[in-house]
């Protein structure tokens, strides 16, 4: 599949985002005012329905730039910054006909991508600084993980699971460690991190997933004495069915670690981390070097996305129950 | 771009789900047991975190296809069937390097498609038999909109907006009326509609929307009488800022058509519905046509579906925390 | 009907209380205590159940001034001013006899007049300095009704509905606009509008009611083009139904008049308005002239008074559960 | 003052309703009605914002008995019947200029009516048949405690405290039994209630009043020595300072009464008690004779009445908002 | 310290009960009657100030046949019965002066007992006829340890901690497994359970506490290997730290031990249970053997219980505020 | 029964604590110990699960003076003192051999006294400086009760009922006034009281409990007349079935008495107080003397304990779930 949304659609993405993936009334609109010659310059004002980070205009620009012509302007707040509620975050002048069918469009990049970066940025912002990596990517459909993905970033998360993903948000690289299946079929932990610290690359870190087999103290003193200082750190990822990662959890790993003197070996921490647990890891000052983040960013909800027109030929014109005039925006900037 | 999915994914998408949409951990895990020469035949249960509507299995099944081998087998509960907690609802016997990094791409398109079914479905049980139609893809980023109402009419929804939707859902076309836009730039409704009547070909539904500039039950007066006997049905969208579409709203409009003796003129209804406010129209008998229905669906959160392996070479294996062994479904069918 | 209330009580009035309007147990203890030959100087001391605005005490001592005789004396807190739980704000001292037959009466009087008042002051607190006018005449019997306005208007209402209302508050006149059954006689706002303008004397204010046929801000425009410059304001009183006045329709319409150039027209609101609704407007910046208030004014339950004999003869004495002896209060002021 | 309420208006009462406490914008329409020369047959409808007990039509009909014209009609709901939310309860049909003016009174006589009837129903429903007196005249104005009372009676009380309440309400004369004032002027109550017992004539009930100066329990058994048979009950008060009548003293005063041999003398109870604490009682089977009801009568707000226009001409229409068109209601009575 | 509260408490027990151990103001009492030679054949009822399991009873009239004297009578209902509010439970009929002093004593019994064997019934009844055994001694004072116990399973338990504890009860012997302290100064679970074997008698049953070191799942299997058809049952006693132990760790421990052919292995659980965690077990149908409860009935608070003297030589009399005379109990039996 | 628990437990308690009162698996742990000649030296740490008032550490350290041997350590926090969440408050190094046994002693007495301190120290802090009394050994059974006196002392009572609850605490006596059943035996509150001041010794407060037969203000002036300078204060007690104790009664009893010139008569206030209505009375600046306490310190549930081995032959060693290692705590203080 052509996925070239960093530089700017692929002709037949265009295309699909005019028709296939278009709501079919702004189509059929498209025809009655061709046919009755009908048509405007107008302001469309693009706004959210609640206070978040914007993310998505910036794809949404890359579209306009493929379908605006000569004259036409788009106005945008800058991707990834804090947007209030039914500000305008973008904003074209152009004749109606030149951008209607896509309206769909425009609108649905923004929507998934602002709640999926508005859920990132709360999550972040109670991390005190520590590494939030989103490995939410298998609970949404591919097609658009790595598109989450992105957003995560944009939100504020340090790194994420999926190899385009990471190069939508211009990482280096994707972030991983090891998955359950994996030790199941080395049949133990410690034979399987032996086997991934000779396989993978040395840019790859060692950091090995705990709870499979074993009590979590216990494997991560045995992983530990195996590896030794190529150990980076080790990944607590306890099911519900054991009482998941807690506050104490942490404390007592770390203070077994350090009775051993594996001081060196980092502690990571995933499964079903939101906001309101780090908020209480962060609290207890538990001694985690990173969080790895899932449900609680990709199943954001997106952020419904309005547009209106609010100029028609100049003249400030809109439906009832809004405000006529396009909207002044200092943090509006001509993009188009 | 290619969206093959009714049928079956192109190559280049399983390249995509395989490499570029796939959690990096699985392809690291690929390369260690490679490495190892490590590899088992497995019995891999796909369940969900919580009761619903199952959907996307198709899809993972039409992947499977593509990358299972001679001899290896699948098992699933069809598309559409309701799905209990913790219920196995795929299952691969095969070794575990034939389908190991397609992981996230299966769990993916489950998580979100069945997440949308349920939705829609929750909400159809309340609608009493009347249709209910998707419009919520504007709410979505457009490479998954149309995934998304094809979802929606799997849970229930009798209708969606984006062709590409109605065509993976097998539907005759999509549904739409017209949009506020249309009408602001023909200035009057009267003149949008008349415009619309002209131009549309006869199979398209003769439903005006009534909000734009006056009263809605005076506008709706207006409009009947200018089409007359061609008019199918006035569409309320309310804004919230005028009170949105209420009970006593539909009650008035349709005593108003009624007397002046447009009784053949439907009422269709759209704004913010979601089951709960679909529950009281009905509760109220209120005369409604059918249902338009956005976020209520297209923002519902995914449902978290998990992967584990049961079984390794026959025997019944898996992490702690799990009860070890496929778990005895007679729900599931043999699909490879 | 005899209303002389703000003067004092017309000799069947102070009949009416003393006989009609009491409780009959007074009356037998009247007679019991006459028959035994039992009397004696007393102190009684009137307070309330709780905190509020203190109104009808002004009647009250009209009516002591009635029945008080050669060397009995009243001490009460001025009309309008605050009064705290159980504070004494009316005392008597003076032998039983001569008044105990009109506690009735005394009691009443206090006990409605400061639950609208009390109301009232809640009400106009919320308002930021802009008038409210008590419009709730007509949920009271007209029997009280413009003594329930006298007592909104102590509360610190700036106008009322009912001219003996206003009388008895001291103001010009009433207040009022146009009712919905006046523009329905003449079946289009505009020419009631005219009608109203050209037969009004010039000191009522052209304030025009535009909800009853039309979209509120469309008919605001027409009415504001037919009476131009001799327009004062448009009342806003939109019905439930059709989602009641709302910071955004006020807001709206604000907008929709400036746009058209009629910023001198004044919007004035209606409908369902509390202290919670006002607070809302205000906490928005509403561009409200006025608030029209009715229930929450007039449907305010009375304040329960008690009257508690606490010195006999000269020597504290009360019942079971009171603390005997006059209670000091430096706020009671001799008024007879 | 003349109270003729429950024969027909007064001319000067009729006068009263039509202009001083008459909404001055009613005024002022008929003004500019007639001024332009419109006027229409109508049809009005009142109805209330809530369920509850109808009260006051009774008095409307005398009203309009006085103001309709040869050929007017008016159609009502039976006084004291149960009323539906938004239910018509009367009509007229009548030229709006003959009675436009008088809707401030009309709807006011039922708001006030019906809502002290709606309360005093919902406390009599618990009382379980025993006798619920209306004492509360005290608590409102004494221009309409006796409509207050009569509302309570219409409400489903037995009794009432004042004369004229009595006397509206068609009952053989007011309830009542002794203050404390009285008690405390006789300086005991065995005093207090052998001067009652001496000068009231037959058919007043001995209830005394056991609360003023000793523990109720042994200043019951001291009357109930003092007076023998011809003491028929006493009458608990007990203020909240002391813990307020509760079921246990209840119960303890009939154990020490019947103990001492006093089983003819009855409990009668009074003081802040409401549907809540009589459902208590009655659920803990008191021996209580009957209730006295203060406050959770006379405090009950108002229920708002609306008068809308359905028809003009013969032909449905009303305002936005409102069905058009008089509804059919096979409860309605020819009264006019 | 001299223990016989099974059969009759020892001299100097009864001295302390009436002296160290008693209300100082019964002394008074006891002095100042005296003094004025007053004393009187009264009946005196004991009752509690809420519904629940009585126990403490027969202790009490144990101490009653050491203090009443011939003539004098006592009633009781029988131990372990429910018991009303209010209901009385105890009678004594002598005069004041035979065991006015052991008030105290006498209702401290049945506070303390009834309050634990309420809490045990209560938790009992959860637990569908499975074996509920008390391990709470370690929370309440040793001085009370084994009464508490003893109330235990009155209340419904089917075993106790301590052996004095399970001697007042009548059982066997005392209940208990193996504490963690044990198996640490063993160092290893499997050692420790293998000793526990070697010397302890055969009708000691083998049950191994297999949370101290690894996995419970892990340690299960491996002390099921070790001991065989030894082994009667595993103790789950999981810390908060760790999750506790929950329905789904059990579900696992079960299939794990099934899956290895240990079927015979019983499963035993304790931490923190209460009658609500034992609800969801046995909701969920968990495959437990008995319940270890510590807290849930040791911490019960006690249950008030009031002495009231009813009659005076013969007569009715009581203080104000409850009802004279011995009120009448069927269930009372004479016990003296 | 020998009670030495302020002295050193005498033999036979020692005996007890170790066999009759301890948890059997203690005696069956140190019978395998014995059996497979293991022992070690352990350090183990004693701790509660919430914060609140240490007590009962004294009396447990006195049981481990009786039991450790030569060479053995025992250090602890001072009783009295505030104690954290899992704070080390108890600190045991000896051969585990030496005390394994006495744990379940060893934490019950910390368990129950703490509870008790924990709640009266809660109390006493709501009571400004006033003095409140222990009157709840009537609650707990009475081989418990001195003990449960001893520790509400300990957390800031000023006094309590029984003789040897006070021994244990230190004061000079018990505390207490007079018993509802000696007045009744006397018939009348004053005869009563006149006895009580004849008989008792001068160190006796001469406080009349008056609520027995008539109204309490009623009652304190008849007994204030009679005992007149000897009197020091009166009890209220007044029961729920006559409204309890209120702020409203205290202030009408002290106003009632300072009007007869009784300012000398205090009042002491008793009957279901708890730190709530403590609160309320001093936030209402009641003129009480002192407060009677029972159930809501009898009641207070015990504060579980625990003791866990932190280090086994110098070495850092414990049970999963813990932190290994004595934890460093700068509060113990080196007892044995």
């Amino acid at each position: 599949m052509k996925q070239e949304t960093a530089v700017s659609p692929a002709a037949d993405l265009v295309e699909y985002y005019g028709k296939a993936a278009s709501d079919v009334y702004f189509q059929r609109a498209q025809k009655t005012l061709a046919g009755a010659h009908v048509d405007a310059a107008v302001a469309m004002d693009f706004f959210s329905s609640k206070a978040g980070v914007l993310c998505g205009v910036d794809e949404a620009v890359r579209l306009l730039r493929e379908i605006l012509q000569e004259g036409d302007e788009a106005y945008a707040v800058p991707e990834g910054e804090p947007m209030g509620l039914k500000e305008t975050v973008l904003r074209v002048r152009a004749p109606y006909s030149h951008f209607g069918v896509y309206e769909t469009a425009l609108l649905g990049m923004m929507s998934s991508c602002s709640g999926w970066a508005t859920a990132a940025r709360e999550i972040v912002e109670e991390a005190n600084g520590k590494r939030v990596i989103s490995f939410g990517a298998r609970h949404v459909h591919p097609l658009i993980g790595p598109v989450m993905e992105y957003s995560a970033v944009i939100g504020g998360c340090a790194g994420c699971a999926t190899p385009l993903g990471a190069q939508l948000a211009g990482l280096l690289g994707a972030s991983g460690t090891m998955p359950h299946a994996m030790i199941l079929l080395f049949g133990d932990t410690v034979k399987a991190a032996q086997a991934f610290d000779e396989h993978m690359p040395d840019d790859v870190l060692r950091i090995v997933l705990v709870d499979t087999f074993k009590d979590e103290a216990e494997e991560s003193l045995r992983v530990a004495e195996a590896l030794g200082k190529r150990l980076r750190g080790v990944r607590l990822d306890t099911p519900g069915e054991r009482g998941g990662v807690t506050v104490d959890l942490v404390k007592e790993v770390r203070a077994r670690l350090d009775l051993a003197g594996f001081e060196h070996v980092g502690i990571f921490i995933s499964g079903g981390l939101d906001a309101t647990r780090i908020r209480e890891f962060e609290a207890a000052k538990s001694p985690i070097h990173s969080y790895g983040v899932g449900m609680a960013i990709s199943s954001a909800p997106p952020i419904a996305f309005t547009a209106d027109i609010k100029e028609i030929n100049g003249k400030p014109m809109t439906k009832r129950g809004r405000i006529p005039g396009a909207a002044p925006n200092p943090r509006l900037q001509r993009v188009i």
